[in-house]
């Protein structure tokens, strides 16, 4: 038989690497997988000794934070320009969080209409809402639901409190849904800001101590404790520091649903480093940390850290700057960064085949499966869809303003990584050949949790 | 020589029972401890085969809810005829909390002027007063401070923001003072007795689950974390179940200063079995569970529990007797119940000989230790203050009409003890007879940490 | 292009199930692995809905005791018509243990004169004989090197010293292999036998007590110390009971780099229930104990268990029909039954599709990797030497008097699996078809470590 | 009334230091123990600052090596010299082994006879003897067993096959009593010394090597299991490296009930240090190593050491100078340095008041309950024996030559400790005033177990 598309190169399957390995693809599936002799196909792209990998599961997209719905449609895109193929969409966004089956439709309405790559969502529940909806919300396919400690938005990201996350958790139960939580404890948060500001210590070196770990770790600590409770699976969406995941670790050996999610950019900036080159370019909250670094990566190595997100959001550099940084918006764009930045970290510590393979794992294979979208998604194995990137080898310097974000700055600006994408296959279709998106609006699917 | 008096018995002395032993007191001290022959001594009594404990150290009272600072007059005499020669006063108590200097002189002052018992003091601190008043308080010999996460009453009783209890706890480190909890989440409990009103559910029963374990157990976390972020010694005053003191017990293996204290009533009622036939009677904040009991002993026998209190609150049944359980105060007298109610539970578990050794120790000697005032109070060893009480073996009924505390009330009433305290040495004075208050008023002290 | 042979069914991968998948074959290794459309190949066997596995990998065959060196041609014919392509023959065998470079070569030629399957090989250290062969015996490919506690035979199988086999585990650090140990303590076992004879308890009850755990617990403790002194890889070759993996655990959890391996009988048969109906022809050492399956398959799931093995012992059964139990041989015959009869007993547990992943796991690619000899052996991956096998669906009665390894007896004559081994391939040559030995003697191949 | 004797000073109780305090001692026993005032008596000693201490209860003496039963006498008034109150004699010794109640007998005769001091006696059970005699020598008070797992002569020090030191643990269950063994393989022990013996090592330096740590943590660890198997108390009687002392630890934790005694030569002497200064006057079995003194103090820390004892060995200085160290004695005379080498180094390391009380806990009451002769001995309690010890403050030059062991050799002479002994009191009679014995041979008595 002749297969549709085949993608020959340094094949990274779960079970190891194929050198001169090949994905056969037919219609918007791999059919096939193997080394050596290559079988017919309508069209081949040979990556030679480039990695062909699967197609990036991001954990953590906040898509439409700036444009709202259409935002899909450049998010999207710059997440096919990062090897991304299947975003997971967070529910506290512009112009409303998704936690009614209404804005259910209405977010996949414009997956369909606006999105070049796949899509899965989170649900939320909001302040007084009561659980009702959860159980539609988990029958239409959300994946996951996500709640805070904290508010930063009363509306679009508001806290909830200790009570009512108990019921969610509760409500959660039967779903078999991971409930995700952002873990920063808000009077810390709040009262320690306020210190800040009264003492005019408003430049970003002030944001770290302004949200300190431990208003993290009481965070956590406090929902590990309410998931112990009502028997939830219980997911910290991001811990800055390897405390935190000892914590969850330690919850977990106890037999609570417990896992922990890490974002890349906690593995790459170091606020004492940085934070003067950076300023509010690398605010994030939780902040990236000083010293951090080694631990996070020894959490990795200990399994503590479940998968690896970016965690990107659309904000645009007006929102950063301005003359407070408690004023400046929290969040950093990330979806072409995710990949590269990851790949070239792990490879000056582990070398380049086994941070492929770790890429592979903590970026594809471990998100799917924590939202319940594999092995449809996340691997390259025969019978999934056809969801493939190749990153090309060799130094590549990193320019911002050519992202397809739509906003066109990130704090890796200037840096040089070991690899670029230059080809993303989603579904069997090659969306992106390392210059031009090749897709449609609207070739993205909302795919549901199974 | 000559002692001034002799007291001779089943001596409980830390190392073990000595059996046709004695106790020679001179002055206010103890002179020396011995077996078999005895000294001269002005005044002998002889308790036979009865036992002679130390003076019991109630890690936990609140002498002045009711009456005010005049009300350490009735709650010291209540203690004396429990055996307590020493009561650790709590700071959250009408007219005001203790958390000035001044409030420390007037209640030193009361103390002096109204106890018939020796008295140490905790102190506070007050919701946005800053933690300056903490080491002059310290200094001056409070014995640790007091927190809650929960309002109980605005100014009495209130709740401390997070980022507050960080300060707190920072500004505690120097002074080596353990900070105390009241461990209960605010929003959950609230929310729950919110949702048992619009219910209808007003009845006792209903004040365990508006209460839930988990409310403790992410207070309990919450604070752990914020003693290892601090280096503070962080104490829980109350846990009701034993998770709780597995929590303290895990972090404490990991370096923090954390431990826990048990009251007895925890030991003695079960939600479920006694709640109809004692309602409100027994309500108390943690409330009392259903089916902990077991687990408490066994914590005890792991030796998580630090030491074990009455948490004695002077309110009157009047204060219970109302329509809603919610509107019930929280607390029961406990002076003269704690030891017999110890040591007959004990007994039935562990025999007689290991109830009062284990009594010595943990309501005795571990809370002296606790609290700074060991070895001057809490064992029976020379050169110690002369604080002893005569526990006399045999069925004692327990008539509440007949207690000392001003209140005449108690859910013990009408049960049957093993022991009966029959003398009260404090300081060389017998204040207690088994049936009279011999001591005046004032002749109690305050007893500075050291 | 045409591949030399494809074989369909439910493709059993370390990623996952292939319902409707395939494998391709081209010369002697796997070219591709897909689902759904079949590429063209010279030959296709299809094996509908029944499971094709990857070819089981032995990690404990006896493969010459009875016979000799040549006892590889049956034993190889055996281990085919049990699905197994590769077996891992131990040292202590007929004529001579395998401890020397000639002898060494002397297995080779046997294998490559005689063997049907591929074979790996164990080497060995005889007692005075010092530690000069190790490297070279490394260097040329043995895949891990077996020493004994307890003597069996004084050439073939001898005990070797404690002080040397600190030296021998000395010796094998820097060739990396792994260390196994048959655990016994030879004082313990020696005694309780010469009780038991002396008693006249010779009959086969008696065989379990005169080996009590007891006497594996102290051997495989006293190993680990000697890997924890030394940095040797200690592996104990039997574990018969799940405190042996406890022990093993631990010291992995220390830092030891210390396995744990199970036979398949031990899952299987109980000596109280079994010993009656089978007598000596359950025979094995360390013995099959009398309730231990339960914590067996639970030391599975805690992944204390590295790999399962057959310790197939090519013992004709004269050897076991004598008066004691004592002068029986131990070993069993189990080429043929350690596929079918784990399947069966972890389908019971689990469910086919698992029970299917679990056997993938854990007779092929654990010991393949454990030995050095993945990715090239032991699962069903592109690159990857083409072993294969099909695991026909239903009811298969098991008739000993048909089996391949010249012996015809085994304990599980006339029991029922739920599978049998319907198709064969060894390095893409139909090696056993269901029903005959289709590949010639010396067609199996010397696989060395690499 | 009038007490027979009043020994005054800073007096050593398991509570605390009396400063100023006293012992009453009427008969021969301690009627009371007191500060400040003091009673009458017949006899005072005034210690005044010196410390008051318990008399040691010495866990591990080899009394009648040397000079067999009649050897009592002089190492009794050693002890004495030494603080010591009661030995705990050894069973290995000559002319024989105590291993029935003939020779239990014979060994309490010699006491009465010939012992200044009191004596508890270990029993053991020769090899191949049976355990008939266990039973009745449990009965008559022996207080422990003891085995070897090496062979150190035929008789006096024999090897126990591990198949009797099973049924030995099984039949000591019933007793109660531990089971201490000389923990050191017998086979890496013996082939380490052969080497080193053909490679012509044979000065002192090679002892270490000659028994390395590996054979004492496996003989540990079997002990241990065959403990786990019997549910025997199981007890090491040294442990030369803090491993030795997790490994007892980690048992424990699993409910074995199993025990570590430390020698005090240990935390004192370095073989790298000292070998060249000491040759075969510090070889003791199991060899004092290099670099573990650190460790055995974090093991006293951590609770893992149960007691520590002198392991007195009463060999002459000829024994030890021959040209071979294999062919030296093993074991140095002890009991004058035990008490001040432990507060010697104790005080350096916590200072004098914190060394005192380890001492008064690690080398008296310890062992007395270990041993079953608590509360009689170990603890300046009323009612206990009135043995009790002087230890005089100041720079104390130790000067072998004077000792009263009829030895008069140790590798401590030269050494200046912190502390002499000038008084010991034995059940109330003055037997050593800091330059005679005073005590008359046979006044000292044989203590059963309880």
């Amino acid at each position: 038989m002749t297969h549709d598309l085949l993608m020959c190169g340094a094949v990274v399957t779960p079970s190891g690497i194929l050198d001169d390995g090949w994905v056969a693809v037919t219609g918007e599936h791999i059919s096939a997988v193997g080394q050596g002799p290559r079988p017919d196909a309508k069209r081949v792209i040979d990556a030679g000794t480039d990695w062909v990998i699967p197609g990036i599961v991001d954990g953590q997209t906040h898509a439409t934070s700036y444009r709202g719905l259409p935002g899909f449609a450049e998010t999207s895109q710059s997440a096919l320009a990062g090897g991304i193929t299947t975003m997971v969409d967070m529910p506290y966004d512009n112009p409303d969080p998704l936690n009614t089956m209404a804005r259910l439709e209405a977010k996949v309405a414009a997956v369909e209409a606006h999105s070049h790559c796949d899509v899965a969502l989170y649900g939320t529940v909001a302040p007084g809402q009561g659980t009702d909806e959860m159980a539609p919300l988990a029958k239409a396919g959300v994946c996951a639901f996500k709640l805070s400690l904290i508010e930063s938005h009363p509306v679009r990201f508001p806290r909830i409190p200790a009570d009512e996350i108990m019921s969610i958790l509760s409500a959660s139960v039967p779903t078999g849904l991971p409930v995700g939580l952002h873990n920063e404890d808000q009077e810390i948060v709040q009262a320690m800001i306020a210190r800040h500001r009264e003492a005019g210590q408003i430049t970003p070196e002030f944001h770290e101590p302004s949200r300190p770990e431990v208003a993290e770790l009481t965070a956590t600590a406090q929902f590990m404790e309410l998931g112990a409770a009502t028997g939830a699976h219980v997911h910290i969406v991001h811990l800055s520091s390897s405390r935190g995941f000892e914590i969850v670790a330690e919850h977990a050996a106890r037999g609570v649903r417990a896992t922990g999610e890490l974002c890349v950019h906690y593995l790459h900036f170091d606020a004492a480093r940085d934070v003067d080159r950076l300023g509010a370019r690398m605010k994030v909250s939780p902040p990236i940390r000083s010293g951090a670094i080694e631990g996070l990566w020894e959490a990795c190595e200990a399994g503590r850290v479940t998968f690896i997100s970016s965690d990107h959001s659309s904000w645009p550099i007006d929102n950063k700057l301005v003359p407070s940084i408690f004023d400046a918006g929290a969040g950093i764009p990330g979806l072409e960064t995710l990949g590269p930045s990851f790949y070239t970290d792990a490879a000056a510590r582990y070398g380049a085949r086994e941070a492929v393979m770790r890429l592979a794992e903590t970026l594809c294979r471990a998100p799917a499966d924590f939202f319940g979208i594999a092995p449809r998604k996340g691997a390259i194995v025969p019978g999934a869809d056809a969801d493939l990137a190749v990153l090309k080898r060799g130094p590549a310097p990193f320019d911002a303003s050519t992202t397809r974000d739509g906003l066109n700055w990130s704090p890796y600006d200037g840096e040089t990584f070991d690899v670029s994408v230059s080809t993303t296959v989603r579904r069997g279709e090659i969306a992106w050949d390392g210059t031009e998106i090749l897709s449609r609006a609207g070739s993205g699917a909302f795919i549901a949790r199974h």
